[in-house]
């Protein structure tokens, strides 16, 4: 399912090592602000407590690496066995998704404990690896990472809720997003064709952006930069939210449901509209990029302005063609912001593809042709979610630098709101 | 939106009429056998009472036909606009869906009138439109009759349900299914490449088929006939319910929260499995197509056979070069069974491709490329569904014959079991 | 647990026989008005449709007394026995009661077959049985009488809801009550002491009305008549149904949860008031008692004017001293009208207490001292209720002549609004 | 609706506050063992978290005494007025009771500041009263001891259900009760007849016990000790959870529903049934008494042996003239053990009434006779939920010592189980 990401020295001992350490202590950074009764709470069936995660991915490792090489393997305690497993029918049992927050102990600090444990054995283990072992332990160890990388965003995702649940609005970190002018919308014209689609070439990628294949795109247009919070207050002032007409049925069923009005962490003060983010509760930022929203917010929108969302072809044809995959020089510990960035000015290309919020599809998330998931447990990781969810493009600025590309797919129930997403407008080419 | 069905001719008011009468009077032939009681039920909320569905086809023709084109239009009853709209947001607000079954009046008989009237109205504006007005008015009467088939097959499906329901196991009419002697499942080759899919040339067809375009298919190969109840039975032999591993992590929560064993209408009794059918109650015959299974269903019994279903355009591209339209030459009121036939014998091509079970596929139910809903309120007939449904293609047994073809896009939910659906299994081609 | 209701005359065959006809057919004259489609819809799950009632009545005898006493008992049919059962444990698995409505057969014909079987067999079984038997069995058999009549009254107050819920605005029959102009609410002084509650003396009882015990009463007053739809209007002018202060915390939950704003059967048309009654809908009448409360409104009510409901002994002890037992001269037939009659002119003594609107008490349903069900199925009649409801008293005018009494005592859960309930207020004695 | 609870020198500045000490630190003394994890979950909608407790106590001193009488009063946060209030609808909306748990700050620590910030206002404030300005506020003080002590109870049973979620089976503290020899139950016989009941004389209560009045009783017999858990196994072995015709219906529905099949706490480890409890898991002692029942179980066990429940008057009675007042001579801090103990031996009297489990009666929690709530917010302590909820008597061994008395009135829904509940048959007189 996995190939390594980079050349041969990749597959040493200690770049190994080196990339687990970088990893794994990044997670820790992550959570380094927050309480042990921040890292407690489940503020709804959809997002785990912090300190789940942080046990979680530890457990991934102690399951799929430990487990299968360790001599005289014994897990680290065995109820962990049962509450840090997240979905592997084939591992076993599990403890209620739904009620990880009413599992007081391992406390966080106890969790730490754990995670020092399991690297001192992954480490040990590493050591006394010959390389032929170790060459095929190493996709597994660098799914790990990636895996790990998934619930660092997950981790912020998640604590964004927790946080967004309390009156008295407190904050996780950082420093509010800086404002800007936003520039017109332009337009990018992609000639299409029989194109090639999914992960090609060297580096990792997860078995669902497998394998690369041929589709045929008519031409088509993508707007150069993301909507912006100053075009969805004209669509809510045009009356976005109460015209039926704009929305899929399902989606017009939650509108009036749950009373939607706003993107989810929007709210309105004496008439002006705030918006709750991880450095705060700020006047909503006409600049920046509109982001927390459903699909069908996102589907609505485009109705309303003549358009359509993107097929998630038609975004990573444009993506690879036109920009390639993102740079991701910078470092991880610095280059993490939390929120996304007005668009630059605009170049004529493509604008804010990568990192700043996930892009809404028009495409289910289904199969690629050829696509088998892989034996044992690890085929649950993505292939039996491919029912009814709809893919996202790009990543978004809780995505740890390096671990999205062109070809990653993402995704999310049609209404779901707490992940950091946004949209992109796309059209057929004028004929 | 829709085109004319056939030649000039039919533009002709004596050709409307008798179209007309035909497929109203088909309507009542499928009510004929039930009690007012047997009317008046809703035994779940996607069920709608049979007399909700005389009336809500005869509302269609009033709304979207005399309310437009009538002198001095006045609704038979105002009350039924608001009672027999059924999710047309355009036209107003409507009667709760989940309490169709808490309405007694108006009672069967009174439909009959509603139906009489409305009838009389239309024959009455048919027969006094110039030629002009009559062409205008052409493609929404067409649309009415359409709509109306889908309602009469919605119809048998909504009473078996009802009738299931019921502890006096009452069945609505006719013979039981022949038997026969399956024969071994054959597969039939196709090449693919850039084909076209999509609803061309003449007759006519839903907005949703529309427009044709390419896609390209790598070489696939599709089961020569529909999996059978025998087939069906060494799956639940071998575990197929019990193994989380075959399943979409969506199907296994249902199969779990549902306790779901067997196909929808199988119960066991003292070890024998008997299958509800609108003729009655009998053992399940091995011979015939297994029906009335979830699309979480199919798909696990494609793993379990190493197999996997074909998409949408597979599906299309195979029936419509390989087979052609379906033949429907039979006379209507005679040619329903309102059963699954057993396979016809094995030819080397395509068997059971329309007319016995809708064949779930793969593909989520999505707006082709270049896709537009019509203007007004008819444009809410299919595009605002397409978000969380799965395709099915070919009719069923219930499906009015005339009323399916290739380009045919039927949709329900995964998880949607009352429809009479089954499955055909594909793979990719051996390389 | 039941005593014969009159003479020892009344335990002469023709006494039993006449008496049979007599409630038996009044349960059919009050079916008569209602289409089939009426018969068979369930509005609610605490509704049952009227053919479900009509067939229930007779499952009673066939069960109760036929299959025990016929010889060669077979049921009329062996289904009916689960379909008909409504909550008796001992005899049996039931079929859902939320899926009474989803029942089309028996259809309202079918069960007028079964009625007569079952009338035949009871006047055969009568005939042939000796005096001996006869007498044993008499006191099962006016339970039944008393079982069919209190289905009578379920008939009429569940068509209203199944009618309520037709926007067409059904009516049942008869006219509108009369109209009147309220007086002025006057007291009535009751002594109070160490009193005698509970049933005594000959006549028929349930068993919840036994055994007859002292209970300790302080002083009181109670309020000379109901409380009228005009003294309503002025509590919610007053913002009864917003001020939480007023308000048992559950009811004010029901309040929020489901919008309550004035009794249930009333909604407002461009400012004016009107209620759903079996004779139409009419503008709110003053002069009428207020009815389809729940204890919550009652309660909150009385809070609103100072007072307080009554306990049923503080009722009981009222009426039998004041008043004594109902006068039931009139004919069955002719005498409902299934409407509250305004209060007669004042009098210095007890208003309203028999056949208006059954009285929300403060009591909880609970046994009495010294209270013991019947062995057997028939000991469920009561005794297993005797949980989260609480006691009315009065009777309504639903209630069949002759059916109720001083001790009699109806239940129903606090915030049940679709029975004819009404409000009496009490106080404590100045002292 | 408070009196002092002991004699003049208690309403001296120094006995205040040496009251207010003990109860204060005793709540802190109870937190101490729990993690700033623990004491942040919430395990369901009916517990709340240990440091919502700590904080919602402190708000009611915050309110109803420094709010009134404070100059230049300001609350501490003012969002903690919102978070901290539980349901006094006259003091302003409050934080969703079931969404306490989703709620990390403030933390623990944060908590335990606001305490004190509380503490040192309150001993500033009751330092500079006069005499009668402390006389008038001294019964809203002892209000708050008593209301802080039922939430050091409620703290203490909530934990207990929030550790007992976790698989790692925590425990709280202490030793494990200690076992014995259970006796046989013997029965004490009442002379019933005309007697008083509720809080006379002097000594603080809730405006519940409220006015003392006359009730009559028939002669009644009590069993002289509670059930134990080796007479509820009896009762498992004997279908007791299997058999319909025992239980109230509502009883029978929640046993279905949600597969009772045991005391709320107990779980079967390979045929041995254990129980949680605040000092870890044990193997079920038979000596002890049965305790975590449903007001239904204990009524089912009742009819079971042929017995019923005592109503709360007969309780009261027999408490108040056979045994008085319990004895509170211990110290607080020494005297918890968190278990109920086995019975002492037989003395021919009555055993176990006081401070081993809240004993169900078979009254509903109604007001008394002449009952008035107290004006203003505090009015809402008790009134508001005399509906739908039965009484229990004598306290439990999480109930501080000190706190409970013989007309305490003790109230909780009938399917409650989470509370230290237990049962003591009754029955009538031999006649």
């Amino acid at each position: 399912m996995t190939t390594l990401s980079t050349a041969t020295d990749s597959r040493t001992v200690d770049a190994l090592l080196s990339r687990y350490d970088e990893v794994r202590s990044y997670t820790e950074q992550l959570a380094a602000p927050l309480s042990p009764e921040d890292q407690t709470v489940q503020s709804m069936p959809d997002v785990s407590p912090t300190k789940w995660h942080r046990a979680h991915v530890t457990w991934f490792f102690e399951t799929f690496v430990l487990a299968e090489q360790e001599r005289n393997f014994a897990p680290y305690q065995d109820k962990y066995w049962f509450l840090f497993n997240s979905y592997y029918e084939a591992i076993g049992p599990r403890y209620a998704r739904a009620e990880r927050g009413h599992i007081s102990r391992p406390g966080a600090h106890d969790v730490g404990t754990y995670r020092g444990n399991v690297d001192a054995r992954m480490r040990d283990l590493l050591d006394t690896l010959d390389p032929g072992a170790l060459e095929q332990l190493a996709s597994t160890i660098e799914l790990g990472f990636n895996h790990e990388q998934q619930h660092q965003e997950l981790l912020l995702m998640d604590i964004k809720h927790v946080l967004s649940a309390n009156p008295l609005q407190p904050t996780y970190a950082g420093t509010p997003a800086p404002t800007g002018e936003p520039d017109r919308l332009g337009w990018v014209d992609v000639e299409g064709g029989l194109v090639e689609v999914g992960h090609e070439g060297g580096g990792f990628c997860f078995d669902n952006e497998l394998p690369p294949h041929r589709v045929y795109l008519e031409p088509y247009r993508l707007g150069d930069r993301l909507i912006t919070n100053g075009e969805w207050l004209e669509f809510m002032a045009d009356g976005g939210y109460e015209r039926a007409g704009l929305w899929l049925s399902d989606g017009w069923g939650r509108v009036q449901r749950e009373a939607w009005q706003a993107p989810f962490y929007w709210q309105q003060l004496d008439g002006v509209w705030f918006e709750h983010t991880l450095h705060g509760t700020f006047p909503v930022n006409p600049a920046l990029p509109v982001t927390h929203l459903s699909h069908y917010e996102a589907d609505a929108f485009a109705s309303w302005a003549g358009k359509r969302l993107p097929t998630e072809q038609e975004w990573e044809h444009a993506a690879r063609t036109l920009l390639g995959e993102p740079d991701d020089s910078a470092n991880l510990a610095d280059s993490q912001t939390f929120h996304a960035r007005p668009a630059p000015p605009a170049t004529g290309g493509l604008r804010q593809m990568y990192g700043d919020c996930w892009e809404w599809t028009s495409s289910a998330y289904l199969a690629y042709p050829g696509f088998h998931p892989a034996e044992g447990a690890i085929g649950e990781y993505n292939g039996k979610f491919m029912s009814g969810q709809m893919v996202l493009r790009g990543g978004c600025a809780l995505t740890p630098p390096g671990h999205a590309r062109a070809s990653y797919r993402n995704f999310f129930p049609a209404g779901a709101r707490w992940p950091m997403t946004g949209l992109r407008l796309a059209e057929g080419a004028a004929k």
